[in-house]
């Protein structure tokens, strides 16, 4: 009972993350209210559920956070089957929203880039997870600042420019579902996704000596 | 006495957040000054005026917290007086400022599209205030940014776009005042806002296991 | 020593504020990035020097903390003297790198607009600074955003529209010094702010029963 | 061991800056979004890096915290070079990324609006870290939004007007690396960070009377 209820939790905060992301991409505005709007969801979610599942939303930093020894590997594919099931589900309304008016985006990122820029912040906001909400730091107002924030910049730096700024392989395939990502390259997103969310995991159990 | 000082504190919060909404929605202003400019006066009237009622400033989110248990049947009501009467001052200075400026925007939205908007983003925002300003993790500094950029990302996302964003039966009114939403769509949002709040409170008792 | 220590403080920050006013206000940038600017500003400011000062930077919150009695009358007349001495001196320094590009603008306003949008922002802000930095509830984070966003709201919604936005009189008079705004609005903006200064305490008083 | 880990904290924080500056400043993209990636991306790393280095990323503001007394002459030196190592690999990223788009663009202020920028918001900034981060009342939650506001103030009213808003010699040399800055503008940059990061610590020591 007390996994589902943290399961739940996983899903409704990735629902409306993905949410967001699908309607902010299809809408005709400027780059700045979609990032802002896509971080600060996310820093909503992880400051309403934070506290009952850790507020992960993302497989990477799921993935990360059992790397890091703060999530159960049985826990860990729960949390990432309900992240898959609410992006595909947010995914499927704004389609039913948008009436129509999805359009192909197709591929237009170069390889190289697409990894550099996925891996970067992703690797960023895992970083920022595990030092923020899981360290001996952790009891804090800012965790959610911070990492809603981390999406913010990567959307400005990397997002639409290297890569699609996904972060999030919870995010990719709903991308994907809304076929602003062809099928290739959101399953190098995802697989670059979770590469960083080791390799964050790596680097801050060897820079926190406490853990 | 107590109720009293209490209701006056939803009346300033309430009639600030209807103010600033009326005043940049009859502005020629980009979007995201509104959204973040509605967000901020939200965020700041919870810091200021939490720890002395609550700082609701929404009809839904009082009915939120009753249903939740927090706040009695009695002062809900009370709130939800002052958090009206304060919508329609504001709404009447605004018409006092913009002297005759104000013209009928009329019902743009399609029902389902406003219904879905109202719903998802009330729903997000009485969630974000149960879980971080009445749950075991309320003694934290982030409750108002939580619960203000809400209302941003619900502005950002669907305001303007699937509904009027207004995710507050008070500022409903406001914007009923003020001719922008015409007295149906009034009354559907406020009846949406309501359930929404309901929901929320269901979903809060569900998830939360130590309330 | 003290005191000096205090009012060093006090100069510094109210020194910054105007400066980043008046360059941001001779800049033909948009109002978004003034209004931000300013806003975070004194948010930055009020959490540097809050603990030494309490952070006021504004003629009319330290009458107000004054009247609510955080203050005493004396360190208020020294806390107003080094905000104006700031004030004029960040004024001259925007008018040395100017470089004679400073501009008569008048008086634009409508008086009832001036008076209600000064009024209505400056409560709000020194209602702000009671509630979150001198209240039995002001051991938190959060106050500085607090207090810095009620400024942001304000130029947002009023600022330009109904009045300069100054809410401070240490402002009006290094609006004054740039020729932005007249002596006679000038005047009437710094006796509005030292009201609404007034009036904010005594709601304060009379809505936190434990002051 | 414990050295080690520091500076690779300060690596990854100084190279994540560095590398939001220098892609943004490449891009065809307004000074908003580029201001507000930078400032959060420093508050984002201050945050997750603070309570292992002290989240400096800026050898000014490492002057600064040795001066004040909070870090060792001998950590300082090796923070520095951590930074300034950082520093170059993001830019040499950043010229990889832009594939040959680089182009100089020379020194186009004016001596004295250069060294009155840098100096007014470095000082600022070194002025903040110190009063938020390493003073009496540094157990807070609000520290990395303080200080990546700053720079955000910085970027927004002196950067690009008087200076290039560097703020931070590893920055400075980022730029001078993408060839956005000539090398004696850099030079003069660099200077003028230290000395007020020198300037900010003297203040510091003066106005904090229990450090």
């Amino acid at each position: 009972m007390e996994t589902f209820k943290k399961c739940l939790v996983e899903f409704i905060g990735a629902f409306f993350l993905v949410f967001t992301v699908g309607l902010t991409a299809l809408m005709p505005s400027n780059g700045l209210i979609a990032a802002v709007a896509i971080g600060f969801v996310l820093m909503v979610m992880v400051y309403a559920g934070g506290y009952i599942s850790g507020g992960h939303y993302n497989p990477a930093v799921s993935l990360a956070a059992t790397v890091r020894g703060a999530l159960t590997v049985k826990d860990c594919i729960l949390y990432m089957i309900a992240q898959f099931v609410a992006g595909f589900a947010a995914a499927g309304l704004v389609v039913y929203l948008a009436g129509g008016a999805v359009e192909a985006a197709g591929c237009p990122f170069a390889l190289s880039h697409l990894i550099i820029g996925e891996f970067l912040f992703t690797f960023a906001l895992c970083y920022v997870v595990l030092t923020t909400a899981t360290s001996k730091a952790a009891n804090n107002s800012y965790y959610g600042l911070a990492i809603g924030s981390t999406v913010i910049v990567g959307a400005f730096v990397v997002g639409g420019v290297l890569c699609f700024g996904a972060f999030n392989p919870a995010v990719a395939v709903g991308l994907m579902s809304l076929k602003i990502a062809c099928t290739g390259a959101t399953l190098i997103t995802i697989a670059t996704n979770l590469v960083a969310g080791v390799a964050a995991a790596l680097v801050y159990k060897l820079v926190d000596s406490d853990n």
